[in-house]
């Protein structure tokens, strides 16, 4: 149950900061047998990495993965998967003044309450730099549900700030730096560059998406395939809102419109985002998650000392404007993490159910 | 890790079924020496059971808690506690129908796919009559906390269908039948006698707060306390969209709005909802949660049976037009649950530690 | 993690005291669609219940065990298991003397110690009574296990106090009162008796053997089968040793005689007791635990109260002279316990593992 | 619930094969504060690690530890703690013959059976090198433990194959390399000199102490102070039998000497082991471990290769031909990493309670 362990049977263990020497993760329970190298992990890394684009934090770090465990000529052994990621551009500045004082909307404070201790180099622990291992962690967990079930995790931008973003094809998200599923991301840099300008930063909306999924992954009554999807989200640094298929657009529903009819054909519509009672119907998962503003900018904020003192608050350094606009990638590894832990959990005690229905066809995905 | 069992330190194991013959829970981990009897959970069942208005299922069960271990001349002990509440107005009529077909938006389905094999009366395990030992289990939490912090929990409605909610007092919320924060609910009854004449149903918006929180309850990376937050709210039956503060409205603010400057005097408004980093701030902790229309309902829907072939599924019985109705004592159960969880692991892990820095005071709380 | 649960797939939290009203356990975890009624639990229930012989306490208590949910129409669904059990000979005497003193080798002392408050009716939580419901939870695991595998559990008594048992049949394990594999218990029934008179009490040694058991379940490093096996037997009331296979024998042993020679044939002896680097071989599973003698005796010790003045503690009431009399099924059904939890992590992980080659038989077990 | 980590609180992830790059361990939960280096966890690390003497394998690893994480200014921060060690001694040889035979004895086979693929290169993740980063997790416990409680943890050799060795002082464990509590090691090292010869191995019996224990550490029903020990010690390499106090003596104990009686001056004796139902008394936690002989012998072995064909099995290469020799600083990690545990899950539940009772001094301890 340790804070720091993601999953149980499927357990990612991560460890380090963001200004430390080294960050990582110890993958516990791949099953054995799979082919896997850094060359699996690598590319997901680099589609979060920094310093890619001038819409995100210019820190440049290569985030190079090595295996350092668990793997056999090339094979998962069933045993732990340790990933190393050393950090190599981490500035020994002064880090005083944000040692003394708390950043409003930042985990300074928090830290600092809960530990009487912290590392402020670079948010320490609190730094998204974390969800790299997360990233790797993921990779190892979308290579085995590729490879036994074919389910494949998207994600993109639905909307940045006040700018909605209409789906136009997945197609295009690999093809700008804000994973935005449109063809002309003009009015996305405008946007950001204005507020850059300012000193200030903008949320963000992103959109996860699981297709090819096994019908039945999920444990009533309390770690339902839901509840944990919503914990892997909100996890995420600076996510403050999660949505599960028609999410809160469903309050206004009534019953007749919002439950999927089934057909022998399929399900038609999939206002459920893929999950009832808990359990995977096999429909795509569908899930939205708000992320907040940065809480590190150059604008000066009201705030108090270590001592309790008023201060005035500028972050300089290097940071994103929207950390959103990175989430994508690290939105689609927590989603298959989750995914990878009930598909290991469904086998444990359901390994030799056999319902006597062919599962029933996913409705025609939102916009595919 | 089994599914049925929250938390892990004050760890509650949920058992039963709607129709079997008793629900109940154990909840283990509690701190010896607290006065505690059946009269410390009763009322909080009485609020959340059914048969109390016209507005909810009118099965008529007592919900009466017997506590059959973990207590001595009045005290906790330190040992289990097992809570049992006897089903006394489960009725035995022909289940045949519902057995043999899957209720559009339900998890008849799922159940039926997962184990090959379910318990079709009233829902069986899915029910959300299997909220009630969470609430038993919530009340002696909330004791503990309350008595050990001053922690206090509410939550209301804030919207139900169509119809928006505006706050007015908490002093309402216990004087209706839909824990509405308003004085007239004339709006509201009319509203779900007529989804009754139509045979439908709708959703709800909740709003959950605990004030009185103390600073520094949360785990990073993955146990953060909103992540928790989230898990234990997507988790409750028909619940779709969890968020904390600010939630999805965050996407459109900027930094320089959201994060909450702090003064000697107290945080100025709490867009984090009383937690930055995953950690709870000292602020109200502020949840909203979007609950989707019952999938129960009389108005006949296209489905197939458990051969595949397709069917008209009409579902008669008792069954709540709105399920958020009764959902406010529930979701300031599984909050109180949560909070007690990290009470405690942070005694574990952090129990000496004092940070030389008196707590900031919260903001005035919304809407009080 | 709670300290009342057992297992983590197949999770059976314990609940209940010596002299409350009733004692239980929830299984949460078991596969879905096994047979299952109370007739599979009650008879493991007999085997261990009190009053069956002049040997043992003559509390009589029947163990009726109610399935309270988890099952449907004769079968496992799934979900949580609830076996409750309620207390009917608990007597209503002055345990004034008991609350405050401390019997020497009893936990009356460190509950005190710990929780401040304790039950000290019957010894409360502290009770072997308390392994009642670990035997119906047991009953259930070896039905699976059984009906899967093949897998069987026996145990036996190899000394009672000062008086060595030899191994005749497992035959004659089930027609006398001590689970003794002698055809002629004379002299154990002369020993129990004169230490009786004495007002004193013995120890005991118990074999604990699983038979056909699959080769491969066990999880390195920690989780080692054998590893889990000691946990489960050292947390048996009394005992006080456990040994695998070989045991502490195998200090003096030399690496040519203890490692288990292995040819198409089979394994040549099984000093391994069954587990090779915590991983089962397939072969027996041979344990062996040591059993304390009973600290609640007629004989007066030397104690403190809980001021910490000197007392003379007698201890009248019911109880076993030689727990250990009854320690047979509970034994196995701990072992059973283990094995279960671990062939469903064994299927998480592993379930799709084909080493290509077939199990190695089993040596001729010791003693059949 | 991974089977790579050793506890919830004070979570202990260990990684790494024998001949790999590197081995390691994430220590997760550890109290913030506490100052901390690789100076307190090389010096344990030293006295495991091999080719000190002529006694051990040959294999010449420095053991060096790196902390990557956790720690700021050289105090920890509350977040995870990486300790890495490099493996610098691994040979690349061919691994052919050990890749398709087993050992008797060994885990060569059941890692094939479980997961139809292993690592041979020095047993892999079997091998008693994976010790290393416990014996480091274990280093930063014993430091808090010590700082908190003043607990110190020792541990002897008291018997080598068929040799027992009489317990003269602690004071001369450090001083020889058998870390035997005598003066005078000439008649082991004859001993071991003379299997060499015979190219065989043997067993040993190590002893493990714990004083300055606080009492009320432990958690009934299952996870009981004397339970984890089990636990923890069953699961070391090659070990094949515990004891707690008395241990298997206790059989033919009768209840009037077993039970330790209790003065205002202090317990009498410590039968007990320093555990009472699960908890501990406060007296000195006395555990004894049987270790079996090692398994990779030079003497020529009957065995099967992986297609089950006959095969004669002689291990060649670096070995210690008695692994319990460096046995005694691995075991005392292993019991300070479940006091630690224990002494964490007791603060969380049991943080405020005063029993009102001074604990009850320990008896003098056993050989000081």
């Amino acid at each position: 149950m340790s804070g720091n362990t993601f999953g149980n049977l499927f357990a990612v263990t991560n460890f380090g900061e963001s200004h430390g020497s080294a960050i990582g993760c110890v993958i516990d329970g791949c099953p054995p047998g799979m082919a896997l190298s850094e060359a699996d992990i690598q590319p997901e890394l680099d589609r979060r990495r920094p310093g890619t684009s001038k819409f995100v934090t210019q820190r440049n770090e290569p985030d190079t993965a090595e295996i350092l465990s668990g793997v056999y000529q090339g094979r998962t052994t069933g045993t732990p998967i340790c990933v190393l990621i050393r950090n190599t551009d981490q500035r020994s500045k002064d880090y005083g003044d944000i040692l003394q004082t708390f950043r409003p909307g930042h985990a300074d404070y928090t830290y600092f309450q809960k530990y009487g201790i912290r590392d402020p180099r670079g948010g320490g622990r609190s730094s998204a730099r974390l969800t790299a291992p997360t990233v790797a962690a993921g990779a190892v967990a979308r290579k085995w549900l590729r490879e036994q079930y074919g389910t494949v995790f998207r994600a993109c931008m639905t909307q940045i700030g006040e700018v909605p973003i209409a789906f136009e094809s997945w197609e295009h998200v690999g093809a700008n730096p804000f994973f935005a599923p449109v063809a002309d991301v003009t009015a996305l840099e405008d946007y950001v560059q204005a507020l850059r300008k300012d000193g200030d930063s903008c949320g963000a909306r992103i959109r996860v998406v699981a297709s090819g999924m096994p019908v039945g992954l999920g444990e009533p009554l309390f770690d339902k395939l839901d509840a944990d999807i919503a914990w892997a989200m909100m996890g995420l640094n600076a996510v403050k809102g999660v949505e599960i298929g028609a999410g809160f657009a469903s309050v206004a529903q009534r019953g007749t419109t919002h439950g999927d009819a089934m057909t022998p054909q399929g399900f038609v519509g999939n206002n459920a985002g893929g999950v009832l009672g808990g359990i995977s119907t096999g429909q795509d998962l569908e899930v939205q998650i708000a992320i907040k503003p940065t809480s590190s900018i150059l604008s000066p904020r009201t705030s108090i000392d270590t001592n309790g003192t008023p201060v005035e608050v500028v972050t300089k350094g290097r940071h994103d404007p929207c950390v959103g606009i990175r989430a994508a990638p690290i939105a689609e590894a927590l989603l298959a993490l989750v995914v990878m832990e009930h598909a290991l959990r469904h086998r444990a005690q359901c390994g030799d159910v056999r319902s006597g229905l062919a599962p029933v066809p996913a409705a025609a995905p939102l916009g595919d």
